[in-house]
């Protein structure tokens, strides 16, 4: 299956750690990976994001999905 | 700013692409990451995901934010 | 009250498991629905997504609201 | 693949509408689902929320992924 | 309706923007308000978060649902 | 760092709880804010969404990330 989310990075689990009603997965990205944001135009504006600049990019781990084989 | 995030990667700005109203972001990743994901006990135990189980981190390109010095 | 929301629906609590702080809701939907999904253009594209694909609507759990009257 | 999502569903695609960064997908689900959504425990206190309960599963359409095989 | 979304809060539409797909909305709150976040029990260790700290609430304005009555 | 996300309100920390793998923090901002919310053309249309409407900005407490200084 091939899906929208643009943004699907290989590795391996380093750790699961399991509650009562959640788990926090660690997984080790094994190569550097192009990643796609979406964000507003009035951010891209406002922070004056262009090609070669030096940025992060922040993830909130409860919108990870993993997959797998 | 130490934010609760926990996934933060630096990277470099290749391409913005601006709309009315959103922009496409593609940030290069200069160094292989540790991702840490929030997933339910239940896929946990439904996919049987462990220590040493290759995986693929899927997330969303909305659910991005970009950070700049 | 009206919601932006574009997907609302109906339906019956099956389970309801809670742990410290989260919970974990087993809705039974009902009827068949229409599902509104935003998505980038370059994934519409790559995909090929077109009328009359057979296609999955995919949700974490995580971004679930559930409303009740 | 398996993914750790929950929800995920069947259907067709009844019409896609292109911008210039963003799309709209409308996907019509073949058959009623089970959905599952994660709340905290304080929700399902205020809302006193329970088997048999009528409710609804609300989903902001950005959250969703669309797969295809 | 009450709903299991922790943060609800009124206030009036200063801006409206639309574009092809997307909007972006302009709500002016009226009064402060108390804030739910649910982060990782990790999070709170490392930044060390306790009662009376002053932080910050971040949130992407993809993630904003508008309920109008 | 500045961020692309749009909304970032200071407040003190009312409360903290935490279980096995989340948390649950109560942030009382202090002031009222503008928050700005991405949704869809046809929300806004359904809505009829205009500047001067009084309106509800609708935000799940697993989307917020806490930033501390």
């Amino acid at each position: 299956m091939k899906i929208s989310a643009r943004n699907v990075f290989e590795g391996e689990i380093e750790n699961v750690e399991v509650g009562a009603v959640m788990a926090n997965v660690k997984i080790k990205i094994e190569s550097p990976e192009l990643i796609t944001a979406i964000i507003t135009k009035e951010s891209v504006e406002k922070l004056d994001l262009k090609k070669g600049d030096t940025v992060s990019a922040i993830i909130k781990s409860t919108e990870i999905i993993v997959g797998k084989e």
